[in-house]
């Protein structure tokens, strides 16, 4: 039996993705769409309605384009969805590697994508993650739905879960700074999927992170997860390759917290900003409750170097989560760290790197779990580095 | 005398952006670096510790470059920023505009920044208004530090603090659609400058969104607003145009709630999360904590068309916030709109428009305000349409 989750499910009544006319451009020129079996509000024809441009400080569009019984819906127009193969893709500056089936797509570090020491945070790494799988999915000509589902999962009612998810950083990229993502799938076991990715410094090639996650189907309906289906497999196996970005030989198991846990964080509840296109709320939100329920002052000190996170189920929109969180000795160890490493000072400013016994000592460990009404949603085990002030 | 924001700030101890060597890359490549006069953690030789590639399934960098006694710091050396006024920029898609002074930026929505709708969202716009900003001041060669200060200013210890922004949506642009954002500054006032944007489609040059705001210049130290010093003056001025992304003639001014007002959340705390690289909380949170006040079942029917948001003061970090709001008229004549619609659904799908009537009666209006113990941070007002379901 595998572990799966679904992340928070919410019921939106009128959401504007089944046919909202606001989101409409008044076209200006003619696109060429490919495939004629899309989904969607049907038109008969993608005529252009308004030619006017619009004027420098106007409030509203002058015309609204309006389309009526045919077969492709302005949003597939609009994102122009591949229906074959792409090997580059300008615009979201990817391309695809390793022999046709893996994806590099290069990013710019954001502003909002960091934190206060001007790095990126652990959640922007995981959004960039989700985009580039998706945008790998997308550059394949496979992609059916927002989520990755492929054109065989659509027809058999399936979508994919993520049951466990490994993530190791040792360099978090700063704002401003041009990185390369690479991702690729493999198998994993008999029915499910392996997603990697490795960040690196596009001006270096140095590896600044690593990651594994394995994915399995499941039915939307019923809701149980699925074998993946022969037609499903001949789609997705050609890009199935054996490389690793970590090797896990024999992954950590996770210890399941219990109330005596010496951190919580309860009444914790989705909100609407919290939901994605899948009408989920996102993983990235999963992993904030986590880190939330460490103390403010061991993550001033320590910077988070890996992260397992195994899903076990999904849970409801109303319910209300707990994050429970435990060191693995008391964080008074890590504050006489502090001091240690303080006294170490000219040493690391001496030799010009730190000693790996150091490093060792240097590092820190947290247990996490997620629950509702002590059903486990997700295990999440956390490793720390200290944050190095050598005032150098 | 303006009214201004110098949003929530936190006292971090031991950040990394002073002098953590967590963050270095092992270089295999030389890189160049224009100007001699960086600031930051001082470095004498920029030396080549470590050519050896990182295996994969590594766990960690076998070594950690290692920089002494000299002029170029590794942040300035991973970041790159320009010293000179760069015309195009590959990685950041952006390129300079209008005769020299405008920026442009060609940005595909990505999977996080949509909701369940798949539409961006009015925080993933606003996000990408600060980062467009900022890589407009990244290509003019002016940019100091990450935001947005120029040389002068941080001689000057002077920062730039916003004192009000509006933003109009017609269209939210769609997950994976590519979209071109403008932006250009002027003059507003005689101390004050004005920032632009527009969000059109890039395949078809519709207008979705524009977005207008003013800006003032506060002392880093003493918190008082500045005069703009001449030789800022001379830095940035020629950049201003008088071009205007959105009319406003004679602003609407936006009244003071108090404590009446029908919806009010309470007990908002900023975390650490919230913080960006200027130690601040971003401005989107508080859009957030202000959209959030709004009642969840009219937030299913409505979509934002306009914000205006008038920063009034700074506040501590460990103030907790109120966030009010005032709805023109009962919500219930909104759900009463609900009815009128689906009455003229025949009327909505036959002509191919909605009658300027309907979109007239479809709209809707919040006032915000977020204080702290009865003094205002900001306050805002919300324009909302309908969203059209019509079952095309």
């Amino acid at each position: 039996m595998f572990t799966f989750s679904c992340p928070v499910s919410f019921s939106i009544t009128c959401s504007s993705s089944n046919g909202n006319i606001q989101n409409h451009g008044d076209y200006r020129v003619n696109i060429n769409v490919n495939g004629s079996s899309c989904t969607g509000r049907p038109i008969k024809h993608h005529t252009l309605l308004n030619e006017v441009g619009v004027k420098e400080g106007s409030t509203s569009l002058s015309a609204i384009q309006f389309l009526e019984n045919g077969h492709i819906s302005e949003e597939k127009i609009r994102q122009r969805i591949p229906r074959q193969k792409l090997l580059v893709d300008p615009y979201r500056q990817g391309l695809i590697t390793e022999r046709g089936v893996g994806y590099r797509q290069t990013v710019v570090v954001r502003s909002y994508e960091v934190g206060p020491d001007k790095t990126a945070t652990l959640e922007s790494l995981l959004n960039l993650f989700q985009e580039t799988a998706l945008n790998h999915v997308w550059m394949s000509g496979l992609l059916s739905n927002g989520f990755g589902a492929t054109h065989g999962m659509m027809r058999n009612n399936l979508i994919w879960v993520v049951s466990r998810m490994h993530v190791q950083v040792d360099h978090y990229p700063i704002w401003g700074e041009v990185i390369e993502i690479d991702t690729w799938v493999g198998a994993s076991g008999k029915n499910g999927m392996r997603r990697d990715w490795v960040i690196r410094s596009q001006a270096t090639g140095s590896t600044y992170a690593r990651a594994t996650s394995t994915w399995v189907m499941m039915n939307e309906q019923t809701r149980r997860l699925s074998k993946i289906p022969d037609e499903v497999r001949d789609e997705i196996s050609p890009w199935f390759i054996q490389k690793q970005a970590i090797n896990e030989a024999v992954p950590d198991k996770i210890v399941k917290l219990d109330d005596k846990a010496k951190h919580v964080n309860s009444d914790l509840k989705p909100k609407r900003s919290d939901l994605d296109m899948n009408q989920h709320v996102n993983n990235v939100k999963y992993v904030r409750w986590m880190l939330e329920t460490i103390p403010d002052k061991f993550l001033e000190r320590y910077q988070l170097s890996s992260i397992i996170l195994e899903y076990r189920r999904e849970c409801g929109s109303s319910e209300v989560v707990q994050s429970l969180c435990q060191p693995d000795e008391d964080e008074s160890f890590a504050n006489g760290v502090q001091q240690n490493l303080l006294t170490n000072k000219v040493l690391v400013g001496g030799n010009g790197r730190l000693g790996s016994l150091d490093i060792n000592v240097l590092t820190y460990g947290y247990t996490h779990l997620l629950q509702t009404q002590n059903e486990e949603i997700v295990r999440g085990r956390t490793r720390w580095n200290r944050k190095i002030c050598t005032g150098l």
